[in-house]
């Protein structure tokens, strides 16, 4: 789903592109899909091609495994190589950026080749935490997410669906992508649990959040929830600072952030909500209000498109920062 | 959707019903209805019945207008009034009662003759928080809410399934009921808006709370959401507390409380669902963890049907106790 949506994105995009190829396994391989215009067909992947090609960008939208193996080859020739997978996010030798938070660390990712995409539930957060941060540094912040079915891939959607159709049928559903029924219910286990309860996606919230926002000690927590939306995460988040925000400040702040619509007039229902940010490429924020259980602390009600912000859009951004900055692997 | 929850709340149990009289407005008078083998005809809802009759039990799941207009009438023949509505709930003169949590309370009601059952969120919640704030005392509570369709009632219900079945087929939708659409998205507002920005819903799970508990100055602070599930009300609640708790610590207490069922083997796929909730009497609760960002933190996952523990059953529960203390209003 991630790659499809990068086509989009890349195609909607100023890139100058001269020449795209797009390799997927053997369930895709051989499919043609348009880009400005010109028919494209999907290359089966296999490590020769990427040992005989030399590309300026080479975009992951794959397994851990999968990127392990072949970002690596990419880069080995010259590549500068995006991934969207979760394996190399924490090595401390592979920058892992959201544009609007930490550009420069892009700089760093020409050396390995490498540069990380968050995770969608980070990306999301740490667009609003930033300014926050900036403004009134970050105390403690803890989240209840709200995630789409999409996060989960192409055939977990594919398992919603029909769910969903068997549901409003009243028919029997099975379960194989998801541990429980997903549709017209919510899961709160999403990707496995580690040893301290927590899951790895809360994990990744965690962890990620600190890295991209260049403070190890931040104390953060997150509780990550599957609910049966099919496309846009959404996020409950409270977070405490240093110094003290009115509403009226947490909400220009927000408004002049990079990245950042701020969507906030509760009386004329003006809230975001997963369904109204499908295909935008930016993190929209309202329920903006004072915290009255704890001295200078807020709530946000923070959503995206997965797929865009959470995933492509930020991928193309990464390679779009490259071209503007003139950051290069490559000598011609 | 309440009033027919109660009534097989109220079938199952083993209450000695001598008598039972239904009524609702013109819509649902005349249906029949069936309790223990008896065919019961729903009368018309008119001041006339509720002043020539005689209840010991009136039960009401109403709007807070009629409850406003009724319980006193019913009250004032004597009857011990027992109230789903918001109406009398935050009144000092009415006891706000979650039988597992203050049910002393209940003999309080007996003057007025009108206890109040607190709102669907508030009594899941509580019914954890007590025992907790028993042991560890409650320094502060932060929920973000996963509410379910029939909170909002038949018609919500209605709507999300036109929607739902609409969404699968491709078809527009509608949304009459609910301010955007429900079904395959969340939406942030339950309830109208306050001046501090904070949903009627929320600040309902704030007073309520302090109120059941006894805690004026509880620090409690919340988010509620509508997710398009049917039925099942979700809790992602992180709780602080004075004394430092472990993980099997609050595993213990919570599965010796009364009316909570510990669901909490994450190896095992064990953690509540709404969907798994679904016709339950007693609140669920799992993914206890501790939390890291802050001292003597941990997080609950805390799942409840709505409709029963959440209404009709807490209702009749309030009602059970009267008859095993013997608490009347009548003398006969």
């Amino acid at each position: 789903m991630v790659g499809k949506e990068m086509l989009r994105v890349l195609e909607e995009s100023s890139l100058p592109v001269e020449e795209l190829r797009l390799w997927a396994s053997d369930r895709s391989a051989g499919e043609k899909l348009q880009f400005r215009g010109q028919s494209l067909t999907v290359e089966l992947l296999e490590p020769s091609a990427f040992l005989a090609g030399r590309a300026h960008y080479s975009l992951y939208a794959t397994s851990a495994n999968l990127s392990a193996e072949y970002a690596p080859l990419a880069a080995s020739r010259g590549a500068i190589c995006i991934d969207n997978s979760s394996h190399f996010r924490m090595n401390p030798d592979v920058p892992l950026v959201v544009p609007e938070v930490n550009p420069l660390s892009i700089h760093e990712g020409m050396k390995s080749g490498i540069i990380a995409n968050p995770n969608c539930s980070t990306i999301q957060l740490v667009v609003c935490l930033k300014p926050i941060h900036d403004r009134a540094k970050l105390r403690r912040v803890i989240v209840s997410s709200y995630q789409s079915v999409s996060g989960a891939g192409a055939e977990a959607i594919k398992e919603f669906e029909e769910q969903a159709r068997q549901s409003v049928n009243g028919e029997a559903y099975e379960s194989k992508v998801f541990t429980k029924k997903i549709a017209f219910n919510c899961i709160p286990h999403i990707d496995v649990f580690q040893a301290n309860g927590m899951t790895k996606e809360e994990m990744k919230i965690i962890l990620e959040s600190r890295k991209i926002l260049g403070i190890p000690d931040l104390r953060i927590t997150a509780t990550a929830v599957r609910v049966p939306v099919k496309v846009g995460h959404a996020e409950s988040v409270n977070v405490e600072t240093e110094r003290p925000l009115t509403v009226l400040e947490m909400q220009e702040l927000l408004a002049k952030a990079p990245g950042v619509i701020v969507v906030d007039k509760p009386s004329e229902l003006h809230y975001p909500t997963p369904q109204e940010c499908v295909g935008k490429n930016e993190v929209f924020v309202g329920r903006i209000r004072t915290d009255e259980s704890a001295p200078n602390s807020m709530h946000l009600w923070v959503v995206a498109d997965n797929l865009r912000k959470g995933a492509a859009t930020n991928a193309v951004q990464i390679a779009e920062y490259c071209i503007v900055h003139s950051l290069s692997r490559r000598d011609d």
